[in-house]
């Protein structure tokens, strides 16, 4: 019979960057012991995001990171909104670029990623902060 | 016991901007009773897009339409379809940059957005249009 | 009663550009007999990405491209990772500007795609490849 779940997960970020949460979302998978359904992850913040990325070559990260701050430069004189600095504005920029939820479908018990597939929360803050991602979980 | 609920938001708008829709699907969700769920919205067009954002600042949705502006400029030489005017690819490249469906999770009988969060129904046509969102609603 | 279904649809791309599927998911979807849900698309991979787009005007696709070819050169020197040559990180960035899943509801036995919407596989990379998609569709 078909279920729902729900939690929020906190992550610790330590400024600008991807934080990787593929583990801390199986480990609160795996006890529900759903076979097959979906996964709703929202992050509740308008200056992080979360992206699906390769989980293998580092500099596919350090790549990213220069793309956008060349694509949305901290303190792009074009920009007035800059009650928190220069990173302010250019964070809510990139996560309208991004996306701030992701569905994963689950099936024979585990997420469908794709092989070289990791769930990542991306601060686009330059210090560090802490966000809450809601998950909800609908399966069987 | 699971079940679902579905409606289309009609949203007229005045052009291109955010017209804020946070109010409009709460009144629709309220009465169904669903403390625990998820919500779809989707919406119906490839020149408008779904955005969640800052709903403190409006110079936030300024600068974001400044940046817009000047990342997907319109009337560019180099783009080709311009069947409806100027502004008629850029709204389809805006449309593909950002978001056309949302999920957001329900728990203890509310959406679960962040304090600064709100849902944006987000023109990128110039001209004022009559937008559809489908929503869609499972819960219990 | 709600119900769910899961499958993976393989998908063939000649290369660097899109793939209409709104047929392919529509005859998955059919003989399932669900009047009203959610259907989700999530792309199994990290270079190629979900677009809801014109289907009328094969203009909008060719002049997509010219966009993104501009806004993410391939062989951009700002970039590291370039394993699989000159359009390896740029499709990862592609990847991560656009959508890597959807999720589109269902009401009346059809997905409720506007007049001009179809779904599209958006190959990110130069050379052919055989992408998956996951669907999960849930509904009654």
């Amino acid at each position: 019979m078909l279920r729902q779940f729900g939690t929020t997960l906190e992550i610790e970020t330590r400024g600008r960057g991807l934080v990787e949460i593929t583990k801390a979302v199986r480990r609160w998978i795996e006890p529900l012991g759903v076979g097959s359904g979906a996964l709703t992850l929202f992050v509740r913040h308008t200056s992080a995001s979360l992206l699906v990325q390769e989980n293998a070559d580092p500099e596919v990260q350090s790549d990213l990171e220069r793309f956008f701050a060349r694509l949305v430069p901290d303190g792009d004189p074009l920009l007035r909104h800059r009650d928190e600095g220069p990173d302010d504005m250019p964070a809510h920029i990139r996560a309208a670029l991004t996306a701030v939820q992701l569905t994963v479908p689950i099936a024979e018990g585990r997420l469908v990623l794709g092989t070289w597939q990791g769930l990542y929360l991306w601060e686009h803050r330059t210090r560090p902060h802490r966000r809450q991602i809601a998950l909800h979980l609908i399966g069987e």
